[in-house]
């Protein structure tokens, strides 16, 4: 059995964002409660999810700089540059990042590490707001 | 409840290519209209999955030079050479990644991002047939 | 329907270490023989996990050596360093490498390629004793 639903982000500015809390209320507003595997999957080429660090913000900030020194803005490898000079750069993170998590659900509850938490990376300078889509399998 | 089965992609040279239109193909000749998850899963060592932009083809190639220069052939750090001077990249790359991607299922029909597509990432120069196992969990 | 349960791993040091067996034996202990997806979830920041080669060790140092070299310890891009200097380059490879993987199970064993093996990354010098969540879905 399934339950698939969209949700959308508040608009982020570029860099990494904590979102465990969003994604946690939006299965109680369902009244989730099954035990089984939640995705949620960025419906966006520029835009990535992953699981770190929940606790001190250093590491996010560290993360966000270490990804703009690997794909830089302006590098000369880039053909794909009409979109700004930040679109490929964030081609690239979005690849390297993932686009998608899969996590374990317990009981309608996400059964992260107590130091886990999950990261939005918005990799554009100015984007509009990001849609998800959550599927629980249970 | 599952569905599980296999595919054999076409031979492909060393580069990143579109497969969106033969797994949405291989859903429809299965008759497949369930909502749930798709997990597409790369049986190889060599080779990866990724989503990304289905439109400008420049991407796909910044993409290839990203990575070839991030994990190039010859590089001194590699030890595994005997297998080519591709192989040792090819895993590095299958690595960062990834070898397999979760899509969400709506009726049978993959819903992704209208600009978002599925790359395949041959890495290798010289490649025989890959094959992919696609299991759907509904 | 799910099957969920936790498995905690060897201590083992920093390096990337073969870990099919340790998966193959809980699924037979735990007697699954169902068809569908497992899912192989890191409950840490500092440990990855990926599927790569299984045969020439060779490849596990090389890609050891490559993460080192790429998310360097002791990097002056860090600030993020009062748990020591390999603590931000573990959050990094974990982000880069992923920590968790989905495989298709195939009447309760794992539907490898021939070459494919499960890569645990233990990224931290000194780590404590790290927990997986499995989680098998039909």
């Amino acid at each position: 059995m399934s339950i698939q639903f969209e949700l959308t982000l508040p608009q982020y500015r570029r860099g990494i964002h904590l979102i465990t809390d969003i994604i946690e209320n939006s299965l109680k507003d369902r009244a989730v409660t099954e035990t089984g595997l939640l995705s949620i999957f960025v419906k966006h080429t520029s835009a990535g999810i992953c699981i770190n660090e929940n606790a001190d913000p250093s590491v996010r900030t560290d993360l966000t700089n270490f990804l703009n020194a690997l794909a830089p803005d302006n590098s000369k490898l880039y053909t794909h540059t009409e979109e700004g000079a930040d679109d490929m750069p964030s081609h690239i993170k979005t690849v390297l990042v993932g686009n998608s998590i899969s996590v374990p659900l317990n009981r309608g509850k996400m059964n992260l590490g107590i130091w886990q938490g999950i990261y939005f990376l918005e990799n554009r300078n100015k984007a509009t707001n990001r849609n998800l889509v959550l599927t629980v399998i249970f």
